[in-house]
């Protein structure tokens, strides 16, 4: 399943940090170089980590666009305290894509705060937190991409279950300042999605697209259950297809979280998943 | 957390027979006639080992009734001998049904065949084998519930996600014959489905109404992560109340799977339920 290392990434392909996250941010832009990629989604632990600005310099020097920076969010804490801390938080990683020159911050909202059964409240307590910090990103040319994440994560990541949800806040907002974050892993089983998309596409609120693959079954904790382009059940090529009709043209990043991947080489995994990618693009 | 053996089980409770399958049926027999319970919902497996006409019998002469019976369904077969197999096979559940004296026959309804990536098709799948069904079922004094399941389970278990694409199938056929199952743990994260209990009660549509917890960490494979009433995330009473706005006055399902619960004495399980039951019914 190994693509020949010659082959050039499909010039709108982005890797996602994470989903080679045992290379070092050193190795991961070799690789890319290695690979002809020419887009990457990075993630705050490992960038702040590494330093940002030298992180900054590091993919500037390679020639290396950031696609995404992943992510902010975590926004339904009913505490005053704990809501400012995030807040604040989030405001660095506005500063840290600033830095990283990337013009997508990619949120992802929060779930139930213990001891609440409120879904509405949530998505109502996230819309507040956006509302402060779509201004501060806005002055530094950020747009906040409010993702929805698949119902299953509902009481523990994320409230905002529908790329509808996402988009009934985003619209609260100028379109500069809140976007979406069109992910297939999230949206692929939602009959309203594909309409949905088009709505985001007609409003100019389409920031961020992303794929991964929906297999089964699914490992404990579901988080790191993502399957790899053409592994699974989701017509990639067809989402694809919707978000470009819907006038998106930006890089489109793979993203995922997989036990297995990560325990193979990451050059590899690389290379798979650039040869899967243009598999996806050569279909839609 | 157990609950006293004296207190009487709430008139409306019904226990599912997967909730407590470690007790074998005359044993659940003698723990529902203690506990006061009045109605239980049968599952196919365990009822035809023990046989059909005398498991009929057993509950009868305790004075139990059979709230429904699960489950048929796993109608999205394309292949022509499996989908009559299918078929077969649920006119076989609608006999079982029938002699077990429930008007309800659950239906998880089926999710994508091996290499499909396509849910629409799927679901006209499923349309199709209730079309077959239906009357069958209707002159048998069945109704067929089509059940949701949440979008976790879309691609291997149940192409139908959402109440709202149950009723669009259920809508098809008359009201007698194809009815939904709403359960709150495949239900409770979404924001349209109170709407779509309203809608299905003013069309006459609740058949069955089944309870059940959303508690994360979710086990490996999801399907035995359903938690006992009042440990997780969904606001139980307020589910109830909105389907009996809705008009549905039946017996209330608790149907968990869940390897910790089946784990313990099953007597005392079922005591500790119809003590949940209890403090939800209050709450409502």
């Amino acid at each position: 399943m190994t693509a020949p290392g010659a082959a050039a990434a499909h010039p709108l392909f982005s890797i996602n940090q994470m989903t080679v996250k045992q290379l070092g941010l050193p190795e991961l832009v070799d690789a890319c170089v290695e690979s002809g990629v020419r887009h990457i989604g990075t993630w705050r632990e490992p960038v702040q980590a590494y330093g940002v600005e030298k992180a900054a310099g590091l993919l500037r020097d390679a020639g290396l666009s950031v696609s995404t920076h992943c992510r902010g969010g975590f926004l339904t804490a009913i505490d005053g305290a704990e809501r400012r801390a995030a807040v604040d938080d989030n405001k660095r990683a506005v500063d840290e894509a600033a830095v990283l020159g990337t013009d997508v911050l990619v949120l992802v909202s929060g779930g139930l705060p213990a001891g609440s059964r409120d879904l509405v409240a949530a998505r109502e307590r996230i819309a507040d937190g956006i509302a402060e910090l779509a201004p501060y990103a806005g002055e530094r040319g950020v747009r906040l991409a409010i993702e929805p994440l698949h119902p299953m994560f509902a009481s523990d990541r994320c409230a905002v279950s529908t790329l509808g949800q996402a988009l009934d806040i985003a619209e609260r907002f100028p379109a500069e300042q809140v976007g979406v974050c069109v992910d297939t892993y999230h949206v692929w089983w939602d009959e309203a999605a594909p309409a949905q998309i088009a709505r985001a596409g007609a409003t100019g609120r389409i920031a961020s697209f992303q794929l991964a693959d929906w297999v089964t079954p699914l490992p404990a904790g579901v988080l790191n259950g993502r399957g790899q382009l053409g592994d699974g059940a989701v017509d990639l090529a067809l989402w694809w297809r919707y978000v470009e009709e819907a006038g998106y043209t930006g890089p489109v990043e793979v993203e995922l979280f997989n036990d297995g991947l990560w325990e193979r080489e990451g050059r590899e995994v690389l290379r798979e998943t650039v040869s899967r990618f243009a598999e996806v693009a050569r279909a839609r």
